[in-house]
């Protein structure tokens, strides 16, 4: 028989409300027993919208829940290492929200924790998980663009979070770019080496008033010789703009944006679509479904989830690199952050 | 307080299962409390997996079960208008898979029970949920084209149906050319006046063998004066193929095919991008969902549906129209058969 | 030592004028050494601009010219069979404009004296040396769609010409549709056996003061089995529309307009194209280079023109069985008109 | 009356050719009475084809003509900044191939010699006239993307030239990323004070070995802000690449090659394309045609050429600050070069 894999949630906000539904609604093997969130209303509203037993306010219910096998964490940033600890303390395979934390020694801890109590632990970079971004890693693989050489990422949201959110969200590197780090690594499948940012305010002068920057390119040199450029914009008015290009030796892979329908419309003065899908909620939908169903399986058949701490810790290291570099207008090592 | 929807499915194949599995996990409004199949393990499997208390075999459970409101008919063709009638004469509203019935007559009974027990009544043509044919129909509506003039609509499937299927289909125009007959109406907005058929079998000898066409261009000529023209085949080796333009004095808009991602991968050979998605399961998901959402609003709100009765009528004459005018090769007008 | 070829050019007009330019400065192996026009001053300034010797009223003096061996006839259609005729006597190749005339017996009798007396005769369907169509009929003859099933044609002028224009242009069909007709043979390789045309004013009632319809759709049924479909608009607002597609047994060739440029604006309102080329003068430049190239390469090498009388002549055909078909609302066969 | 421009070409090889036939058949306010090639029979084998009166070896005789007004100097670049100053000093009005000189004591006499002496002076920059560029030039003026943000250039050759061409070809910053780095400071508008470069030898070790790389990203930063990255390779498997990028606060333009027909093939494999135009000479063609007009209209309407000397000189000294960033491995502002 094949029971259902039991599922305890921490945090219910966005992101977390929609880890449950889909856990409840469209991945069959698993059951979501429990919710919990320091808002306790909105852990009870998701309850029972989605037909969950448990609410509760402290997460603890659902550490000490002998029934749960898994959680998933989805809280703010500053409780993920303390609760990877608690849940691998408890026996629990985790999923956890990026990033795993803005400290590296944190991170350290964390994932020496996971390692000690064996348990299972998946990073949440969904967009490994994206139907483009999973067919060019397919191609590259399969060898359909022989040697990488040159790798381009444009991510450029269509419009910046509150300055409250922006100050708490550890800098665009650690909160925006960290994704298309990850997304690097896992398509040329080497280590980055070295990072040079060049960078600026020129979307919101609020954001560079909190500290941050909302417009940045950076240059990644990679161990294997592949060199590669990301950048990234708080505010594309066209919206969500998710993009790649990887060229190589033999060919070239382009990922263009997805768009909510493939109408043209021709007229006396221009052809005109519609634009892309506007944020990640509506973009990454199918790889937030993608992920979760990905670490319900491994849990099940006791496999190692492909996106690990380690890709956790090394998305925050390259992170801290590329916001190194601009500090200093030089390119960085990244064992000068290891 | 908003209660839900409660319903009856009838008939549990492919797309009665999806339906209900959509009204299940898809559309909070709605509760499936039955459904039924006259191969009873079926029902009870679509039961089973989605928590659904009652499988039956017998339709009339559902009919008699005064907790249903709203009932969805999933079945054979040859058993809609009578279970339009039973539903009807249950106070029950309607939603019916396409066709309605291959006799007008039976069509006609049936519809008239509807309007008699004043139930809702909404028949299956999904497409008009489409994002991309919904969007053409906003841009038209809203004039972006001017005065429609000239309709083109493609429709292709990626393989022929078992030859035993396609021998009680109705013939093609009645089981596949019917969605684009309707598209046509719901696009322009007037009734198809006149039809001219060519067509071949050029797919496969044994759908001749059996008396039907697997490859068919029909021309309509509308009441506003628009004149358009549907082509399909049986069998278009690159996948479902599902576009749409209409063109008019102020511009056109166009349709292409939606696609499962958007890489192109150049080589030193070519550009290359994946084929479409492969066919309506696919291609129409949101459809399906959009038009359940659709019907289970009316119910709930006590609303007429967009596509009705006469719109499943209306389809079913201008297929008979079609085939005629293949059999005597001449323009036929829709009078002679009404 | 390769000679130049000599070349006279009757009719000076905007085509003529083309053709001459072409000759004289991108087709080294020509050279235009006399042009008449009945409009004298015409020839006189076409001659100044390029360098050409001989400026004549009268096309007698090119005829009697021993020293060109060929002529480009770009005058009204009215004169086209009458100068064939004095052409083939006077021992020269000819390239004519479309349509050769439109009186089927007057065609004929050219078409005979140009057998009678041995020369070339090529006829203006430029469409057939676009590089889109070219590599159509490339691809279908290397066999990469399979064995061809369905055609669609559409051919929009983006205004439509002056009505004193229509009233001698011969109609829509033997001025506009000709082209697509000759398109059809072309590509699918086949006889057409039978048409049926719907059709309307839509653009400009002047039009149909004019005797002549602006909007129309002919069916086709090829000997060969493949059905097919011509739409046609006097006027797209959105530019020039040539766009064809060839539907078969192996898969699908799609050909879609060409562009100015491939800028794409995305702003927050929509992403945008520029429209196409306005119309055949900046779209088929191309074409009308390289079938007069093909045109001085036959009459150099002494070889048979793609492009046939009986093309030229077949095409009136089928424009004529249009025509009719429009009148009486019913399909009409080619041996109708024959 | 309009006179036309008498004009002398020195260097007949590839380039010069192009120009020279452009100048007899495409550009009637020219006339080239001269050619010169140190290859004499170079020389009079364009003559002879383009109807040219006078070849020679030295080209002198050009500068002595005073019925030359204008030379285009297409020789190798080791003979520019003196054919320059020769040129000025007779009282020519001069377009030069890039690069000027690859040393820049060298340019600023020669710019001095053609300040001292009032002459015209265009440089090669051709892409500034593609229509796409050009068009991404008029909408970023327009206000059409608000303020830029940030650039990306893609230019890719198809192949490398030969290796003794990279060992005079004064590297890869000079000879191929210098229409980039011009294509950057002509679109944004401002001019770059930094750059960073990456690099590597990964088409073939034999360029490495002359000393040069083939895989380049280069990082600009603008006075005004704007951030950019160009990346370049020797060689795309897939042809020219030549692609531009502008994100601004208003929107985004985007550039993607041209090719040489719309045919899009369906089959049961994928949807394929032709691949884009080859190289330089199918690609930018009009380019080359328009700068020519340009230069031509310049010295008949006595206006200031658009692509200055100066525009010639900064893009060297980007070249020089590119490669000195690649050989120090940090980032280099302009005023350490000029």
């Amino acid at each position: 028989m094949s029971a259902k894999i039991n599922v305890g949630i921490i945090g219910t906000g966005r992101i977390g409300r929609l880890h449950a539904e889909h856990l409840a609604f469209r991945i069959p093997e698993a059951r979501v027993i429990a919710v919990a969130d320091v808002q306790l209303e909105e852990a009870e509203r998701c309850a029972a919208e989605l037909n969950i037993s448990t609410a509760v306010r402290d997460h603890r219910v659902i550490m000490e829940n002998p029934d749960i096998e898994a959680v998933i964490i989805c809280s703010s940033t500053d409780t993920h290492s303390q609760l990877i600890e608690e849940a691998a303390g408890a026996g629990k395979h985790i999923f956890c929200e990026k990033p795993i934390d803005f400290d590296l020694a944190r991170i350290d801890e964390a994932l020496e924790k996971v390692k000690k109590y064996g348990v299972k632990l998946q990073v949440g970079f969904n967009r490994r998980f994206d139907p483009n971004f999973r067919r060019t890693w397919e191609l590259i693989h399969e060898g359909k663009i022989g040697k990488p050489h040159i790798l381009r990422i444009t991510s450029r949201d269509p419009e910046p979070p509150p300055v409250d959110y922006i100050k708490v969200s550890g800098g665009i590197f650690l909160d925006m770019t960290i994704h298309d780090f990850d997304m690097a690594r896992y398509l040329i499948g080497s280590e980055v080496e070295e990072v040079y940012t060049v960078a600026g305010v020129m979307v919101d002068p609020a954001i560079g008033r909190a500290g941050d920057l909302d417009t940045v390119v950076v240059t990644l040199k990679f161990k294997n010789g592949v060199v590669g450029t990301i950048d990234n914009s708080r505010k594309a008015v066209y919206g969500y703009d998710q993009r790649v290009e990887v060229f190589g030796s033999g060919g070239m892979i382009g990922v263009s944006n997805n768009k909510p329908n493939t109408v043209r419309l021709s007229t006396s003065d221009s052809i005109k679509e519609d634009l892309p899908f506007f944020f990640f909620m509506e973009r990454y939908i199918d790889s937030y479904i993608a992920e979760m169903k990905e670490f319900i399986r491994c849990v099940a058949e006791d496999e190692s989830p492909s996106v690990t701490g380690n890709d956790g810790r090394l998305a925050v290291v390259i992170g801290k690199a590329a916001s190194l570099s601009y500090a200093e207008n030089r390119p960085v090592k990244l064992f000068e952050i290891l």
